[in-house]
């Protein structure tokens, strides 16, 4: 869309932001980045997003978009025909990938959150078997979904693997929640033994 | 779309539920209505829904979408040309009506859950706060999206007043809400001049 002006409000260690950005680059739209700093939120930040407060906001020709799974959808409609599909077209197809969408958000992100931002060990403890069970979840999605190829959608990417890719260090996590658990088993084995002698 | 099968997995008491079903009846598509006991659960739901195990749950020729909101859209674009677009055509307004049903189910729905649900008095009197801060929030914006007409969208009904016509009784809450906002002035006052006598 030639003259468009698009702009997104973030902040680089959100990974809502690097999820619109994403997207963006799929579609191979150029925009302005703007990064909010969060201890002295901008007006423009304020105004476009009243409800929230909260980055990221897609501003395009004026008109603010807030929530990066809808913005997301958003670029797909609006920008229809430029790059890419985000979404597929079969309406069934479209339902799962918002549906796995929905979950890396109210899931999987939710309980690595939690895994490390608990204060006790149980809570940490607790987080971690979330975020792996959530892991697994998404996994077994993945290899149905993708019927073996690269993304969600086979051979092309789209909207769900722009969702997935927002955990960046999300296989560093998992590598993490594995040497947790090891050394958890192993510190209740010690305890154990200790307490058999 | 003749002779498609549709069935929705139900639960009476279910918000969610209500919003697929009004939308349904916005399409004026025809299915059947299958109420599941949450005591028991169907192996149709159990299988349909393996990730959440929770209604509703729309079956459409065999093939099942979960999600109330999910399958709102699912409606919309399975269903294109019958009955009336529960969504706007314009991508930014579609963005809108989509912000404002998160809305619903991440704000309002949840401080309407934690006022009802509240163990004491200070949870409960927190939840009101936060559900009169989030209808007024909504109406706010029922105010500049229907630019005085009855509906989200104007003239015509649409998914966000599904969405919105999913809590039945919110004139109702409230109603409820004031009065136990009135009631608590009142018990402080007295509680103040029984101090100061």
């Amino acid at each position: 869309m030639a003259g468009a002006e698009v702009k997104v409000l973030g902040q680089w260690a959100s990974v809502w932001v690097c999820r619109v950005r994403i997207a963006l680059h799929l579609k191979g739209l150029d925009y302005e980045y703007v990064e909010e700093d969060f201890n002295n939120k901008s007006d423009l930040l304020l105004t476009s997003n009243p409800v929230h407060k909260k980055v990221p906001v897609l501003i395009h020709n004026g008109k603010p978009i807030c929530e990066s799974r809808i913005i997301v959808q958003y670029l797909d409609e609006a920008f229809f025909g430029s790059g890419p599909s985000l979404l597929p077209v079969d309406p069934h197809q479209r339902a799962i990938e918002r549906f796995w969408a929905a979950y890396i958000d109210d899931k999987l992100v939710v309980s690595w959150v939690q895994a490390f931002k608990a204060k006790t060990e149980e809570e940490k403890a607790e987080g971690i078997k979330l975020l792996l069970a959530a892991m697994e979840a998404l996994e077994g999605a993945l290899r149905e979904c993708s019927k073996g190829k690269p993304f969600f959608g086979g051979d092309c990417v789209g909207a769900l693997d722009a969702a997935e890719a927002v955990l960046p260090d999300v296989g560093r996590v998992v590598e993490f929640a594995k040497i947790r658990r090891t050394q958890q088993a192993a510190a209740e084995a010690a305890s154990a033994a200790a307490k058999k002698n």
